[in-house]
């Protein structure tokens, strides 16, 4: 057991001040509460303490060609588009450059303030479709990221099965991505190993490409085997055309066929719902189902803008991610999501309410919340129970001058291009000291060789 | 003369190796080309050379306010509500408060790689409107502030002079700003004077608040009595309120009364312009005024979009301004600029085309142009007699890894929320070094000071 101090820390409760935080050896905390007069046996934490943020969508492999698929074709470009540009980048990805990619993203994203990240992961076999010798190689070289980085890490192997709705013909680019179910349920069964001893470390979860890659069959059969317990992940509603597609096979938009069709309820995290109707907002809010929204993905891939205010107020639970890792940091992603709202409505703190008059502390408690059931972990909150996983601000930046309590959150949402993060712990280990990763200079050094191979 | 040697450099031709810039004492480059052996006296640039980036619209001292005003009221926020924050923060803000905060804004603009800022100055006399010993009391603050970061400064002593359409009586809140014709003249000339004999060093502009607080008689007043060559700036359209106003009080919309009754042409900078209608966006473009788009602030006021797509078609100069500086990175800015565009739009590159593929130095390029017709000064190219204003890229860093020549400026405008940038230099000065302002700490603790007393 060891013992924190803080002078500040954001609680389920609120901001309060002179917080002893007690954390087991296994990285979990024992209690989190004021107290009222210092204890000198504490380790003194140098700012304001608040959750880490669960990043709950990463695909890690295209942090390589973040900012590298922009170019316009002749005639102008899609999302579609974009989906062949990654294609081609991956003939020639394998097992080392995953890793050396996985390892710089998640180094990253803690030095942003993530803690954890739910990776969506569906790069499983070699560049012409074959099994590696270990069919878990990849998600072995995950794994092995994930603990260099000392991020948190739910890893969700992902079902593919067909190239679009119907069960069409996968294309040559899918067919890395394939799986029977029985090949899929040993996936799982191993990634639910990873973890080993070490509750927490490595979280298992289910995960269904979308519809359009996996046969409803595939899907109940997969459920119906599956332990009842992981979370279970699924692509819904990102872009107009699957919409349509979706109708023209089943009658019905992605939403609806999920909400009819599957036991969608709190376990449940259905990815982007950019485009949903009314009725699909207060159905899918009223499951329990987690919505993981990825504002600077959607942004660059012109998706749409998600139902924020009405999602919000159907009390729907909400996460976010950085999916495409076009942005590493979850400030940006947090008010851009409100930003998008304020510019189709002309209002500003759409996501604040009278009673959380404060849009950043509303939205960073909501994805707290939210980001805990996405990942299948306790993180997310400052509370007995949860995870040691947390930031210390710096209130000296100048990001955070003058603020104080919300005002923090504020200033760190809406106004925080340069980072006022002194440190990050996950588990109750420090991985981030003075806003560095301890081995930022070593992880960029791997990194560079693989993009130089890579961009060949 | 001082000669450097980039490894490559963004030329108005395109990317060039190996480029000599030559920069006289006054820092003019005085030639930029191609070499074809190495010339062992000059001074080696660490990295690839682009231009820097003008920041066409700046109100210095709401840096003071960046994410503390985000705080919902009860009932709901508009813009009008985070005016009236805005009234209550300068209630306590006096010259040393506006230097310290400028100085600090100056600083980081300089690291996220902007080398001149148009500030748009309205704020001239003490919180009750009484003027200062000195009426350029305050403009002195800011010019001290830009020579004590090191940053281009182009300063708009404002005219401000009615509450609202049709001469209205001003607010208590805008006695601060207020002048007459003669003394905002005064101004101009003091302002005028800044520079000295440092061509370049402190740019002087007209500047009318907009067509709320300027009566259209005091404008020409202004516009015959001052000199035909300062670049003449206003705000104009941002809000729909604004625009059912100027149309209830003259039966034009903003854009559409500036066509009609000012000799809006190259000289004009119109400020948002962000509820234009299809003929005011070709009308406008035709004249060769520049639009300065303020993306994250329009974001963060619930603003609108900016019909970016059509203004580039009809080739209409555009700039960027942090304006409330809710984001001090310009890439940021670009970013979210597009990617208004593709959520709208549901396309990719929007501000690309067949013959500029790559939309980030499509925008890069745009707003150098844009930005220089602002700021009224050579700028935003590495061409003989422009500024020596430019940034070096860290080609090592990981955003950058892997790209090149066009791609470096797509990672960077894309993927870089973390700064890829090693230098800037500012009229042949290095401004920054390994992304540090050598006087960050020094400037961070006066502003610091500041905020605590500021928000006391």
């Amino acid at each position: 057991m060891t013992r924190y101090l803080a002078p500040a820390a954001l609680l389920p409760a609120g901001w309060t001040d002179d917080v002893l935080l007690e954390v087991d050896d296994h990285g979990w905390i024992r209690s989190a509460a004021a107290v009222a007069t210092e204890r000198h046996a504490a380790v003194r934490l140098p700012g304001p303490v608040v959750p880490g943020v669960v990043n709950g969508h990463s695909h890690a492999f295209q942090r390589g060609l973040a900012g590298g698929a922009e170019l316009r074709s002749p005639g102008g470009d899609t999302f579609w588009g974009w989906r062949e540009a990654l294609y081609r980048f991956l003939d020639r990805l394998g097992p080392d450059e995953m890793e050396a990619v996985a390892v710089q993203l998640y180094t990253e994203l803690l030095e942003q303030g993530y803690t954890r990240v739910v990776e969506f992961h569906y790069l499983h076999h070699d560049p012409r479709g074959v099994r590696y010798a270990d069919p878990m190689e990849m998600s072995h070289r995950l794994a092995a990221a994930a603990a260099a980085a000392g991020i948190g890490l739910t890893l969700l192997p992902v079902l593919y099965q067909a190239g679009d709705f119907g069960g069409a013909r996968p294309a040559p680019g899918q067919l890395r991505f394939l799986n029977d179910c029985d090949g899929y349920l040993g996936l799982l069964d191993g990634v639910s190993a990873l973890g080993g001893e070490a509750r927490g470390s490595v979280q298992a979860g289910i995960a269904f490409h979308s519809l359009r890659a996996v046969p409803p069959s595939a899907m109940d059969e997969v459920m119906r085997a599956a332990p009842p317990d992981l979370p279970v992940h699924i692509h819904a509603a990102e872009q107009p055309r699957e919409v349509r597609d979706c109708q023209a096979w089943s009658g019905l938009r992605p939403v609806e066929w999920l909400l009819h069709h599957q036991p969608v309820d709190r376990r449940w995290s259905l990815v982007h719902c950019t485009h949903m109707r009314p009725h699909e907002v207060g159905g899918l809010a009223s499951t329990g189902a987690t919505v993981v929204v990825c504002p600077s993905t959607e942004g660059n891939l012109g998706d749409g803008l998600f139902a924020l205010e009405a999602f919000l107020d159907a009390e729907g639970s909400l996460a976010i991610g950085s999916d495409s890792h076009v942005s590493t940091s979850p400030v940006e992603e947090l008010r851009w999501l409100e930003y998008g709202q304020r510019l189709a409505t002309g209002r500003r703190a759409v996501a604040a309410s009278d009673r959380h008059p404060s849009p950043g502390r509303r939205l960073l408690e909501a994805v707290g919340a939210g980001g805990a059931a996405a990942a299948g972990v306790e993180v997310g909150a400052l509370a007995p129970g949860h995870q040691a996983d947390w930031v210390v601000l710096d209130p000296s930046h100048p990001v955070l001058a003058g603020r104080r309590n919300d005002g923090w959150l504020d200033a760190w949402v809406f106004s925080g291009n340069q980072s006022p993060i002194r440190e990050v712990w996950t588990r109750g280990r420090r991985v981030v000291a003075e806003g560095r990763h301890p081995h930022r200079d070593a992880h960029a050094r791997a990194f560079r060789r693989v993009m130089s191979q890579l961009m060949k």
